[in-house]
């Protein structure tokens, strides 16, 4: 039997523990696109330290491309596309654009998008009718940094087939959900795989953790634990999660109420730094738009008012604008400075 | 005559030019306590570029000390202390606490708080009650960087006397401040000093400006005109300005309604770093308690709420969690992770 094809774009953390966990099983033909870091990648490999799959010193995928150009280059065909980018609307490269050239080659490529954020398929489906478009959530703490891969807890997925009316067979989709659930499952459950039925439901749920906790530690510069010292938990992560609720009942979706106080103490002592404060760090972009904007242009539709997370959001916008203009993206001139003259500036009393 | 006796406690900019503009009109003797940077202050002394002064390079007051104890080492006796160090409740050596032993010397020293933020004098008016505490607030753009001091706007004071249930003679607290404003004026109007009627209505007033203003470019590490370049006029100023007027009716002030788009619009061009954020980008204590603690602690009172300036608040907290740990004044043990079983991590599904 032929293995499966899988694309997978995206070399963080959780892109490099799930390419190995492919390969592990031994099912699927992967190949990594590492855009940034590809040099170190090729020759070195990585450095993983897992509680899933112990120490392993200069791991390489089998196949690695520095990017998705490269990857179709020779008239390769994927039967599935795994996004682990980062989801940056508002960057020059959105990862509907990233995936293009894969996705033309091959009108059935089913794209397994596994990132945060909620109406994260909404582009995907908009530009690419008819393709399926799986939800992967994932809940597992593991970091990459340059090249070292520190996987803290247990691979935790749901997958699911996102909402899209675009699908005319929806028992393929299944189909095609099933069989990436069959090769990405490891024996003995050292993985947990879940079949996601309610996608939407579950992205509500992840976005309450994300949606208080990322944003937090990624606007004060502490790791989860600390900013939990702070005081975090009952001034910002309580009230904010608390407004998630209610944008997603707004959206029809009820969260169990007892979730509240498990995503609150979920990182209990582990000193964890998210996703989002790792990226502040780097001077990298940042998912604001996708968990942050979207809840909050959903809110604004249903009439909801949600100042905790709306102070938050634009907090972050700041963030990302120095982040941008650190990048080159923006460009300010800063050289003209308008001085006042005493009445002018006595205005203010 | 003799000259009036002032000890100034605080070098960075704004202490530096009220230094400056005491001794250039010449009828105070100053002694500047100089806490930090003291030995490049005391050998190369401050170079001053100022819209009000114009350039001046090695500049020394004429009695420059390390410390508030040194000031009073051979029995010296001031009749005014001028206090332009931070107000940090928060920190190990709140005010009143760092001008003690200069207030144990003179039974009639006045104090002048020359400190943003609502509800200062209160520590002072109980630590040292009979004492005249007066109310300096200052619209002033200028920054003290290693001895280099730029003063962009003039210098513009309103002086008053604290509401102070502990004063036995108003007249004479009156007269104490009727003097300080004489030798602090500038003759044909170099500076403004302006006495005040109102103390805590221009506390207010300039509150509206340093709780939107300092405390979000100090969360976003932006100045003020990218801050507003990235929208947060709208989104985050105007919220929290809108709080603080409701904040101070509650208190039994109302702020004239024109102030918030003043106050909005007054840093537009400057590309203004304010102190809080200078503060943050140093790893300097910030006073989160004074600009935003203390007119939500009012706020409570009041049964008012506050979501904006709360969220605010409590994020700027964090950033002082993060500079306290920085600094040594708070020591966590990040070195026992607790590992989790994957069944207790996915309780959040």
């Amino acid at each position: 039997m032929s293995k499966t094809k899988v694309l997978l774009v995206g070399s963080g953390a959780l892109g490099i523990v799930a390419a190995y966990t492919l390969e592990y099983n031994g099912f699927a033909e992967v190949t990594v696109v590492v855009r940034s870091g590809y040099r170190k990648a090729s020759t070195e490999g990585y450095k993983i330290d897992s509680v899933q799959f112990g120490s392993i010193d200069h791991w390489k995928p089998m196949k690695m491309v520095s990017s998705v150009h490269e990857a179709v280059a020779n008239g390769e065909v994927y039967d599935y596309i795994f996004v682990s980018v980062k989801n940056l609307p508002d960057s020059p490269t959105p990862c509907e654009m990233i995936i293009e050239s894969a996705m033309k080659t091959n009108p059935n490529t089913a794209v397994i998008l596994c990132q945060n954020g909620i109406d994260i398929e909404k582009p995907l489906i908009e530009k690419y009718p008819g393709h399926v478009i799986l939800s992967c959530v994932s809940l597992i703490g593991c970091t990459n940094i340059d090249c070292v891969v520190t996987q803290m807890t247990p691979d935790n997925v749901q997958l699911g087939v996102f909402e899209n009316p675009t699908l005319k067979d929806r028992a393929r989709a299944e189909q095609i959900l099933d069989k990436f659930i069959s090769i990405y499952r490891m024996k003995e459950g050292k993985n947990v795989v879940n079949k996601d039925t309610n996608v939407r439901q579950t992205r509500w749920q992840k976005l309450l953790y994300n949606a208080a906790v990322n944003t937090s530690t990624a606007l004060t510069d502490l790791d989860c634990s600390r900013t939990a010292m702070a005081g975090c938990k009952e001034a910002i992560w309580r009230p904010v999660m608390r407004e998630i609720y209610a944008i997603a009942k707004s959206d029809g979706y009820t969260l169990p109420p007892e979730l509240e106080d498990i995503m609150l103490n979920i990182s209990d002592g582990l000193f964890y730094t998210p996703s989002m404060l790792v990226d502040v760090r780097m001077n990298r972009m940042i998912e604001v738009e996708t968990i942050v904007g979207n809840p909050l242009r959903i809110a604004e539709k249903h009439g909801n008012v949600a100042p905790h997370l709306s102070m938050i959001y634009h907090l972050l916008k700041m963030v990302q604008f120095r982040i941008k203009e650190k990048q080159g993206l923006i460009c300010v001139d800063d050289s003209v400075k308008e001085y006042k003259t005493t009445d002018e500036y006595a205005k203010g009393f």
